[in-house]
């Protein structure tokens, strides 16, 4: 360890991304050894001391912060990291920026493009590195699927579908706000499925397939009103519980994209379809380590979707793993997206989706809200 | 047979529909024996003696017609099975009612609400059994969702998704018109796969889950110009090539629509899902035998989608054919389809859909191809 | 028709397996209406009249016998159809060569080698057509793997499996014996599993695989006792409810069969897997559509299980049926088998499995229960 | 970190195994935060300084040996873990016991019953805590079933099936012996898919369904010579390349177990079933957090396999991790067994398979082989 830069991160929040984050700080070392830069767990940061204490000492921090604006401060912190609710993000990578502090943000960038452009330009002005965690692309079947879109293989596109089923929120007895359930709050969520999990999709078809060109939605809030956590109060539900909407993709291609978490039955179903002139590719969540493809050139009479594991040493990272045959899970992919961000740490080049990337997919995800709500086409300004 | 009721049938047309339903008439004496009335192949008309004589010689028609009036005329005929393209059903089926004849026909009803209402006029008009194949509701499975549906299991409704993928249509060399490819050109079809696949996936999800009040669509073409096989002239192809529509339920679920003949790798991929409070329930058609459910009910630590396997005798249709495990096929649903609308000659009640149910389907076609043209909402009007 | 050769059936039985003969002989005029002969139904036999009368009159019989001597004695009859159970195949099979009636029987040929080889003696001596039904060779997706293994892509063998799984005997309260329940009695049937089951996937193991050399089994009866229908009595079950055995291929492949009325769940699953050098073959009869395939010729980053829709038209016998995507079923094995045979009259090729083929999968039947009995290893003699 | 307790890790081997029982160790802070003995890597051993060194830097090993009897002399050891190839095991682990470590061994015990008995013996003698890395039983979806099947849920059980395909050795030009082939070379692993594949699915059948009575087996060794990496001379090949075998268990049900790495597209196929009076479970490893079951209880018209997703925080190890829907990898599974040995070493109960468990499954294998060589049924002793 002679011999490593190190990377001393500062940590914003404590919740489930913070622990996605902070495991693919620790894996570094033992699955990534060829890198320049180590991570150092430097501090985290959470208002309640308590719980924060308690997390940097689970996942091995040296200290801890209950103001984040102290971390920004600290000298001996390289890179900032955002897993706080969406409403934090603004204040807090502008901050960072501003203060030369490399920028990792969990998604999506903002509660809106108004709020987003501040960010990006903060960052643009800063130079400093940064990269959004839209974590799908770095499971190795989504990116493998990534390779054989750009090898030309599809020929031209035609369709292009993915959706993000979940079913946790049908009860309506669950709240809103508050810890775990500030998803619910449209004032620190911005959105409902659309920034929570059409971003995803969004994403990761602009990255596969290319720009967004216009867009027609339909929201829907089954559940009108929920008791807020923060108040006690039954209170108006201001997410979108459902977002569907289709759209232009630039190359020419149909788009049709979905998202609810009243689909009984799924739990994080985020699949993904592309249907070329040539061939078609899938994936989907719940079988993450499967790519499934249909060649046209295959041999007319055993034409077929292939179902390929992916867990061989020649695809994607999974020269990092085990033998073939035996899977990953949804961790790595932010184990993945941590290594290449140190790598672009090396070679300069920026780790994609930057915060100038992921504001494409903020733009999107606004053209879709205004739709539903004007009940007419936007274009998304892509 | 002696004391059976003859069920004379005149067939209007020799293409695939006309060889299915065929098929169905002639299944009846060796799977529904206690049915009252048996089917007798009258005669077949089509306007190529050539043709007409070997399809009448091969189904066992008794004699053929090469002028669809002439069948219309002749007394020994009491029911005309409309198979033609699209553009003759309204003729054909009206001056069939003005005969006094029951009328059975393929879908879609007409090329637009235009067309139909005057045919569903006069078959009210002429009180004459009727019904028109939708034949994916005869599946077993279907059937059976329909079943559990009803039951009340799945609770209030959230979402309904259907699509219609088909791949046949990608070569921009194959030709438009003329015989098999008749559902290219548009002056015979009236629309692409707006009517002859996603009328199905409306059909069906109006059956299930109510009527659909508004649609938001898009369609498109994507090869612009095929040779006309009429002409032997290339000329602009005047259909959707894809469409896509999401929509609302009466019962307040949203509705998510998608047909396509650009979907390299599918076939016939006619998939439905419907999520419910409670339980869920899918299906699709190349795995026909098969009805997919999550029930929320079931204990919670083993939880998940059963692959319900409808070969057993207690479920729809299934007692007349096999054993546990041995599967039927897309024949048996016109099969089921003809057996049900001679039992309903028995008992009196209509055989599902009739002519004026399947006005509502093609309603929403109609608004969905408005919609597209428009790029705006359309109520249906339902 | 005028064209046409008949070929006048007398079909003795009226259980299952008549059904779906009697099927198979109905369907040929409207699916493969270019074959010289055409199945005509004269008779069909059983001892009680009142069945007797129904079953013809359902499936379209001129007549019906109830004693099945006078089927064969009669001039009218050109080929006899056994559908018996196993008991009565050899006494009728014999009589109908010896009186020249081609005979087309359903397997397993008979209850053991001592009981088949007077059958095959008489079938050969008497030089007439003859078939038994082991009707999954005619499965579209199983010829094709035939197709397949021939055509040398596999390259040398290493394993093949097949196990066929049902479990509608696990209640003890089943009776044995007696109509429906012959199977269960072992003097009517001659073994349990072996015969019924394990007969089919030997019989498809060796065609497509070669000749099984050795065998060693284990069999076991798990409901000891069973009422006997015929006596009402409890009485000792003679058959084997489940076996297991491996073997020897003579290409030097290992081969794994198992077969079972106790796993519960599954209803009638026929798995067979072929592993070879080059490639691998799956397929199972609950989704009889599919061929599932591996080649490791595929480039290797997207190597995978292929999963084939069997349902286009240039796939075995799907010329005959209706569009790429929709399904045929369980039924359509034994059309094809029927209409295999009337070929086989045109063109003078037997018809396979003849009684000489079925002959070897007899013995292997035998040597597994020897093997089982003996609990040793034994010779199949082939 | 202060108040927890340490266990002081000697590990012997750099391999595979090495790196998942590392990896087991390092991830037990971040994720079982709450248990009293924390990991610490005090030292790695193998002979190439070079390879130890790295391997130590790596994984965060304090410092590294290359002679495995300095690690059991050190008194800064608490538990030795043995990664080596199968010859070395006996020595190791007798040594180990004897100074009075702790000892983890990876699977299977040793070459043989001779070999591995005087393992249990020392190791039973010393009354060191001790485990054997079957790490397939803490696969949660594995975990489940053993829980369900404990319950009773299943009834009488009249089937257990396993299989373990692979076919990473067909290739006839890869040699055997040295490091990564050592599995190929029957003097270091004493036998070939037998020790390797089979002793997982028999460890996993007889905790699941109870002792092994006797066997009935066959083996293969398709490629006869392979050049030995260590002496680059073509030599026999002494492993057997492909095991089948059946048994009886001790509760009556017949077995079915079979390995290969002949099976081509397999590439880690470890597949279970059981199959009970009331219900069945399967599981494999290539869909490891999946579990499928088929109840007989649930409402006959829709009974069907369950596929259940395992990623809820109510089933097993799931509260340790992510959320509903994101899987879990392989890797999983020995984080597992790690904190379970852990949670032994505070609670006493021992973490089973202890070595004395695992001579049952080393008694198995055994009777396995010999079976295979004398053609015959072999009692295991059990």
């Amino acid at each position: 360890m002679a011999n490593k830069k190190e990377l001393r991160i500062g940590m914003i929040g404590t919740g489930l991304m913070a622990r996605t984050h902070s495991n693919g700080y620790n894996r570094i070392r033992d699955f990534f050894p060829e890198l320049e830069y180590r991570p150092v767990l430097k501090t985290v940061c959470s208002r309640t001391e308590e719980k924060v204490k308690a997390f940097a000492e689970q996942w091995g921090y040296d200290s801890y912060e209950t103001d984040w604006r102290k971390v920004i401060d600290r000298d001996d912190i390289d890179a900032v990291d955002i897993c706080t609710p969406n409403d934090m993000h603004a204040e807090i990578a502008i901050a960072a920026a501003e203060a030369g502090k490399m920028v990792l943000c969990e998604k999506p960038l903002a509660r809106s493009v108004a709020e987003a452009q501040p960010m990006v330009d903060a960052i643009e002005k800063a130079g400093v590195p940064n990269t959004v965690f839209y974590n799908y692309r770095r499971i190795p079947a989504v990116t493998l699927i990534k390779q054989i879109i750009d090898s030309g293989k599809l020929g031209k596109i035609f369709h292009y579908r993915a959706n993000f089923l979940q079913d946790w929120t049908i009860n309506p007895e669950l709240p809103q706000g508050g810890e775990a359930l500030w998803r619910l709050d449209v004032d620190a969520a911005g959105s409902g499925v659309t920034g929570d999990l059409l971003a995803h999709c969004i994403d990761g078809a602009m990255w596969l397939n290319g720009a967004i060109k216009d867009v027609s939605a339909v929201t829907e809030t089954f559940v009108k009103e929920r008791v807020h956590q923060g108040t006690g109060q039954k209170q108006k539900v201001g997410i979108d519980d459902a977002c569907i909407f289709h759209c232009h993709f630039e190359n020419g291609s149909l788009g049709l994209f979905e998202a609810t978490r009243y689909a009984r039955g799924h739990k994080a179903l985020y699949t993904l379809e592309i249907n070329g002139e040539h061939a078609s590719l899938r994936w989907d969540l719940h079988n993450m380590n499967y790519v499934e493809m249909f060649d046209h050139a295959d041999e007319p009479v055993t034409r077929g979707w292939k179902k390929v594991l992916i867990t061989d040493s020649d695809q994607p990272y999974m020269d990092r793993w085990w033998i073939p045959g035996t899977s990953i899970g949804y961790e790595h992919s932010f184990v993945h997206q941590v290594a290449d961000f140190l790598k672009s740490l090396e070679d300069g080049v920026p780790c994609e989706p930057t915060f100038k990337n992921a504001m494409m997919t903020q733009k999107v995800c606004e053209a879709v809200i205004n739709s539903a709500n004007s009940k007419s086409w936007q274009d998304t300004g892509l």
